[in-house]
């Protein structure tokens, strides 16, 4: 393996596509895994698909780092004037917590975070997981975007700094990428796509549905545990929250 | 007053170079003005500052943001793996809770923030003190870096959002700065340039020390108050944190 002495940083939310790239990343340099809480809805079951591919990956080093301040931003839209960033109970976060909040130009603070972190502890690159087909509508997963945070980066770092951005399946097809992930042997069994929170994927959002799309355009079946049952014996229409346990 | 219903989103740090560009924007701009809690060392006085300086200039929409990760990105420098970001308790805050870290690339953070909120409340502008002459062995505080960062905004927000990054003060000098401050009636009373968390700047360490230069050289003498009295009670060689109450 080339550049075993080299150390990364991969952003790895513990969904599929960046679990992929922490395969790849994983085959040829030593890793720095880090992970972001964005008052994400299934911020709960992410964090624990990131502890777990990454311990699956070998990958000590790790940084999880708390930007619910993110929340705040996406919510604000709804308000005037003066709004603070709520104390947040990551006992009572669920469904109704947080609002259902996209945040504009969101890519662009988990890769300041990743460059910063990469800076700190001497990493050349930062790999991402983006997705060219992922970004209807959002202009951040484009290669485009990456190549301009690539000259932020360079000018925006010292001198003797040189941190690439890495974006190794941003061309790839769903399909593609779960293939050249089961040939790293990446652990997609242990990642977490589902838009609801709990312990076995719904296999009944939208997330969950692309997912398993993908993985029948793959010609494989999907790894991860699916709760089908408990789904049917909810209300199938209903967009609430579905807790497995 | 110009494009008085444009609005636009001010970094206000509480800072000098913060406050005369607040005061530049509020001439001609419908200010919103944002605030990070970092993790500095005088982040409650920092915040306390941003408030009062908002009061004065009439600025009701304010946003408050936790990024305190950025001083656990920093403290990482020192550790090995598997570091997570603390709870951090306010009321224990101070020079022992905090480490001293510099993070690199700290200022992606504040702008990616910004430019997430302007895009989210239709602001069309976002300014930023940035003074070059800061920029000693550090690259953000460079002309280059925000027309490298203007790029990243405009491939990665929407199509039809236009943010525009503006620094105002980013040629000046500090006594230039001072000037067109006082000439604009910005209420640099109340900023905040002291390294020591107090009610009163100590007129002492470094920050102080440049600040009152500035004012020398503007040939003006600086309207905030210093507690030389308390100072000098203390230790003046001390380098530990000097509470002033």
């Amino acid at each position: 393996m080339a550049h075993q002495n080299e150390k990364v940083v991969v952003l790895l939310s513990g969904g599929m596509d960046s679990c992929v790239t922490a395969a790849i990343a994983a085959s040829q340099f030593e890793v720095a895994a880090m992970h972001s809480d964005y008052g994400q809805r299934t911020a709960t079951r992410e964090r624990q698909a990131f502890e777990q591919i990454s311990d699956k990956l070998g990958i000590e080093q790790r940084l999880v780092i708390d930007q619910r301040y993110m929340a705040a931003i996406g919510g604000s839209a709804l308000t005037d004037s003066r709004i603070s960033v709520p104390d947040f109970d990551p006992e009572s976060a669920g469904f109704e917590a947080i609002p259902a909040t996209y945040v504009p130009f969101r890519n662009a603070h988990f890769l300041s975070a990743a460059i910063s972190w990469a800076e700190v502890i001497g990493a050349s690159r930062v790999f991402v997981g983006a997705v060219e087909q992922d970004s209807s509508g959002y202009p951040d997963c484009r290669p485009e975007y990456y190549q301009a945070f690539q000259t932020v980066a360079e000018v925006g770092t010292r001198p003797e700094t040189s941190i690439s951005i890495e974006t190794p399946l941003i061309r790839l097809s769903k399909a593609e990428i779960i293939r050249q992930g089961l040939g790293l042997g990446a652990p997609l069994e242990l990642s977490w796509s589902c838009y609801r929170q709990g312990e076995i994927a719904c296999g009944r959002c939208d997330s969950c549905a692309l997912r398993l799309r993908a993985f029948q355009l793959a010609g494989t079946p999907d790894p991860a545990p699916y709760s089908f049952e408990s789904v049917r014996e909810a209300d199938p229409d209903s967009k609430d929250v579905v807790s497995f346990s």
